[in-house]
């Protein structure tokens, strides 16, 4: 839990880049990276592509993620794009047709992202109602 | 992946608690709780009390999570509270005392997070590799 030397790319070290992150370094980017990566859109995201075992069309995301809008999809998707999550491949025909997909680091989030979803979606009705006996006692 | 009824509080049976969330259902809480609970700070609170298993007050938990203004640390053990994830115990002293722990519920979110955590802090540093390779390709 102590901040440690050389987590963050250049304390000290320019250059150097760290084997691993450090959440509990306040110079260590994995706090970005975690704030990005935890969110409903990324969870539902990751875990849909991750089910197909392939590559979807925006069509089919903005389908697959209720409620998202264009203009949110488009950000989710070049955020986990610039991540190195998912894979952007635009085939050639007209119009070109633009199909997005999973690296392995991004099947690598599958896994933690669907333990996240399990808990939340197994907790929600009781941390509903605490939320209920929450306000009332306001 | 579909909508399904019947999973957040009131779509055609008012007053019916559902068993389970549904995090691909608009309708459901599913989605703003799980983007409560996956970020660096709720990450960081909870694993930090689950470490001590026991309670922490204020100014333990603000020197733990460096970087976290006061202001933020409030919301944040505010909302967790709400969410029946956090305890607050006042000790009648002079001046008052508060301290912070974990409930059943939250001590059941640390192994998920501790998992995220894992995730960030191992795949952090090829992450940013891959942004400053995307940022230099724009």
């Amino acid at each position: 839990m102590d901040v440690q030397g050389g987590t963050s790319r250049n304390p000290g070290h320019p250059g150097v880049t760290p084997h691993r992150g450090d959440l509990f370094d306040a110079a260590c980017p994995t706090r970005q990276l975690l704030d990005r990566v935890g969110t409903k859109w990324t969870t539902m995201l990751v875990l849909t592509v991750d089910q197909t075992d392939g590559e979807l069309r925006f069509t089919e995301l903005k389908r697959a993620l209720t409620g998202i809008s264009q203009k949110m999809l488009t950000q989710t998707l070049r955020s986990l794009e610039r991540d190195g999550l998912v894979t952007r491949r635009v085939e050639p025909s007209v119009p070109p047709r633009v199909f997005y997909g999973l690296t392995a680091r991004g099947k690598s989030l599958a896994q933690p992202l669907s333990q996240l979803r399990e808990w939340a979606e197994t907790h929600m009705p009781q941390v509903q109602l605490d939320q209920d006996a929450f306000d009332r006692s306001l």
